[in-house]
């Protein structure tokens, strides 16, 4: 199957063209690409039932110059006023410009992009310098009800900052992208919230150098679009990185942050605990920009100690089995492992594809040993932390992976694994110029209820017929996981994929997964939060909403669904 | 020292008279005692200059018989209600029940209580039988405006409950007072608000029997109060618990909640995580019952394998080597002690004597290897969890110890503090008896400002003349930790006490420290949120204050400063 013979597509490995909507849509780097590998395509083709002429020539590039024009909805009166704040060289009423960051990373958006479609942009595109003048802008927002949209890395993907009333965006990571202090002592870090993960990381890991600290430090958080999503966004939406399992999630890793909002800036203090009634810190994790704009953040860091990593991989019979072993790891109480991922069996079946294991001895052995295709389940893992306590948690995985059937399968999988986890999102690009869609939605699920959830979700991916739905849980707590779910179908109309797609929101809500672990909710879920949390809840959102934004000016128009 | 011929006072050691006073404020079981041993009051009389004499005859006992009218300011229609609603078995307006249930465990009201003075009290004591029975007299109190106040174990130390505005109080603790269900699975427990340490923890000490578990569990949440404080008031109240810096703080182990409010009913979903906006259950934490009655909750639970505990205690040359050896502990990526405690040179001089290790040969090898008195500090821990894990700790906790310059104690410290320590307060009717309070406030730190709050505040108290001042960190965090003071003082005056309870809790906030670390705000620090948290942060309790409660009936009156 490696024949350099077999056809494969011309895969677009150029950067988009300048100004073209490919340029706003493409995920990550402009000249970042990961393409499907001949064992991915061969499987797709399978699928969909295609053949090599199907992708021979791109259904859509979208590599098309932007060219509209769509006048400021702002007095110019007020475009003066922002540029009186934050300087001519920061403010910008270009089409392409407003386009740009109005989008975020949803198929929705692709879809309508490739189709040269314009949506919902914003008026006016702001790169504040510094948090003194995002007060101002605020405050003048405030008084003339301009509505305030804020750009962190531009990786949502649930339409988290579309502007659906028009204003202004705010970039944050243009200029709020600095490291304000590191305190050792606390190990603690105060980040400007427009930070996108690779710096941050980047300053920590030379933190010797750079504040002439004892140690370096890593900041703990490794979502899958790290390299394009800030250290705001992260806490705002409630993230999750892919070694959560040790570390924590990102609201988890806030000690204090600084908020801007239409009633008055607030900084909370950096205690690790502190009893004095409910605090404004959890209050502000999740809300998704609908109460102010976060500007500053107090990080909690660690020792970054790669010499002590573990890496080990598993292979178990069923996904009953996975499941079963990654409950006892979860509940035995010897620190959990940093990545800590199964995939389910379809899933299984794609990721050796993926990571090169299928065809080779590891994968000989397994048919050998009884652990069946669409059936097997590919357990990746790593320990973090001191190196005995590292080991220990290995030692126990094992024990624990054997006792319920499973084949060790060494560090090779997890380390061919995780070079490539950023860069996984690159391969959306090149199916959708086919016409594929690669797309995910993911739940929160308790252990008593996984299977139910994973088995009504994955029976309505593939009622539709020729899909791939594979499914992972890579975030473990004590009480159960979460369950991310990636679906390939053939679909170039967008209607048609909504459909699809809130079918598939439903029937997470409806088989009792949360609306979300770790994506947030932005505008595309949000209209099932009123049945998923109740009257009451919501009435509680609104309250505070009311109290933080009474003009409605931030993140305004079915934001959460509600606001 | 140990002669049986030295003096001893008659410390009262019978249980208080049937409706006294004393059987009002007598800290834990009417028949339980523990008495200062005879180093301690050797201690005592030497600081506060006394004599045997001055402990002759107790200089008050309160165990005078209470006997006073208060009508009760609710209207016989009203009450009348209230017996429809929870049964006349359950519903009093005698004047002892009533001041029973409006009393809490602050030196204040037991300096008033042994002075026969009446404060506030309740109009009308109900124990409801259930939660919908809660729920109509939530309704029926915002209808016709009738405060509610909830008395869950009755252990505040703040005045969390006290009756301001009169009204009506819940006791919680007779009838919702146990376990709804036990999921293995997911390795929760939901139990009713009311239930109180020792029950809750010997149902899930025996899940095998009581529900057919697997295992046996244990809740991990373990505060000096334990024997008289409730599941909902640790919530409510934020606090922590004796082995927290393994376990977690009370809130953190709390994964669902039902909480009944004038607005309605909500009842949080127990994910262990979930993207969907701010979690209102966030919100009700540290709520102190301004929102609602908490009437449900969810709770994590633990393996419980006391055969893996493992002990360990050191003594250290200095404070400051036993905070720097605490910090690289809580940075050292191992997991966490369970016990975690250091007690700075004047509690560990007073320890040594409470737990029988003055004198020993422990001791005589400290002062032989210059670990000198009113220098050295004592380090007490235990280690929990999977076996290699706790083992782990221990050796690694040694390492860092030694590297600090501390001596190894061996087990024998720690064991020795470990029965009693749920004892302790009772010393505290002893003293008083004899004119002497001991009390206790407490604070978090941050490790870059732990040395001065310690020395500001320590000072504050050391500034009057004759006090013992003792402190110590019990509750540690990769950013910090907690000081805990306790002194004693010679004080028979409710108004010189207040003035110097005031000044030491100024003290904490000027020096840096929070307002309170886990006993919560009440009534007795309120004054000093404001200025704590800010105008701002004060604003936004408010909101929700109104609305969850828009005609301030639940705990009006004062409670967190501001309500």
């Amino acid at each position: 199957m490696t024949n350099k013979n077999i056809f494969q597509p011309n895969w677009i490995h150029t950067e988009p063209i300048k100004n073209s909507f490919r340029s706003i849509f493409k995920y990550g780097a402009p000249n970042g690409f990961k393409h499907p590998n001949i064992r991915l395509f061969q499987e797709i083709k399978q699928v969909f039932n295609l053949s090599d002429l199907d992708f021979e020539k791109p259904y859509s590039t979208g590599n098309e110059i932007i060219n509209f024009q769509k006048k400021s909805n702002l007095a110019d009166y007020q475009i003066e006023k922002f540029i009186s704040i934050s300087g001519t060289e920061n403010v910008s009423t270009n089409e392409y410009d407003r386009l740009k960051y109005s989008s975020g990373k949803t198929v929705e958006e692709a879809l309508k992009l490739r189709a040269g479609e314009i949506d919902k942009i914003t008026d006016l595109v702001i790169h504040p310098r510094n948090k003194t003048e995002i007060a101002e802008i605020v405050t003048y927002c405030n008084d003339q009800k301009i509505p305030i949209y804020v750009f962190g890395g531009g990786s949502s993907v649930n339409l988290g900052f579309l502007p659906e009333k028009g204003g202004v965006t705010l970039v944050l990571s243009t200029h709020l992208n600095k490291i304000v202090a590191l305190n050792e002592k606390n190990q603690t870090v105060t980040v400007e919230a427009g930070m996108l993960g690779p710096a941050f990381e980047e300053a920590l890991n030379n933190a010797k150098k750079l504040f002439g600290a004892k140690y370096e430090f890593t900041c703990g958080h490794f979502p899958q679009s790290f390299e394009y999503s800030s250290v705001g966004g992260w806490f705002v939406t409630l993230g999750s990185g892919q070694q959560s399992s040790h570390y924590g999630d990102a609201a988890d890793l806030v000690l204090g942050v600084e908020i801007i909002t239409p009633t008055g800036t607030i900084l909370t203090k950096n205690y690790a605990a502190t009893a004095t009634g409910p605090k404004i810190l959890d209050i502000i994790k999740g809300s998704e920009g609908i109460f102010g704009v976060v500007v500053e953040l107090t990080w909690k860091i660690f020792k970054h100690q790669p010499q002590n990593r573990q890496y080990f991989s598993f292979i178990f019979p069923t996904w009953q089995a996975a499941v079963e072993a990654s409950r006892e790891i979860s509940q035995g109480e010897f620190g959990m492992p940093a990545v800590f991922r199964i995939s389910d069996p379809e899933e299984t079946h794609i990721g050796l594809k993926l990571y090169g294991i299928e065809d080779t001895i590891f994968d000989k052995l397994m048919i050998l040993k009884g652990f069946k295709p669409m059936q097997r389940c590919l357990f990746l893992a790593t320990a973090d932390g001191e190196k005995i306590f590292a080991k220990n948690i290995k030692r126990k995985v094992k024990q624990i992976c054997k006792k319920h059937g499973a084949m060790n399968l060494t560090a090779f999988p997890v380390k061919k694994w995780e070079p490539g986890r950023y860069k996984d999102p690159y391969m959306r690009e090149d199916l959708m110029d086919f016409g594929v869609i690669i797309d995910t939605l993911e739940t929160s699920v308790n252990w008593d209820n996984l299977h139910e959830v994973h088995e009504k979700c994955r029976n309505f991916v593939k009622n539709r017929p020729e899909t791939i739905c594979m499914a992972h849980s890579s975030h473990f707590y004590m009480q159960g996981t979460n369950l991310y779910f990636i679906f390939i179908i053939k679909e170039t109309d967008l209607k048609n994929y909504l459909v699809f797609q809130e079918g598939l929101i439903d029937m997470i809500e409806k088989s009792g997964g949360s609306l979300s672990h770790h994506h947030g909710v932005g505008r595309m879920i949000g209209r099932l939060m009123p049945k998923h949390l109740g009257k009451n809840q919501i009435n509680v959102l609104k309250a505070l909403k009311n109290h933080f934004d009474p003009n409605n000016i931030m993140n305004p128009g079915k934001q959460l669904g509600i606001f």
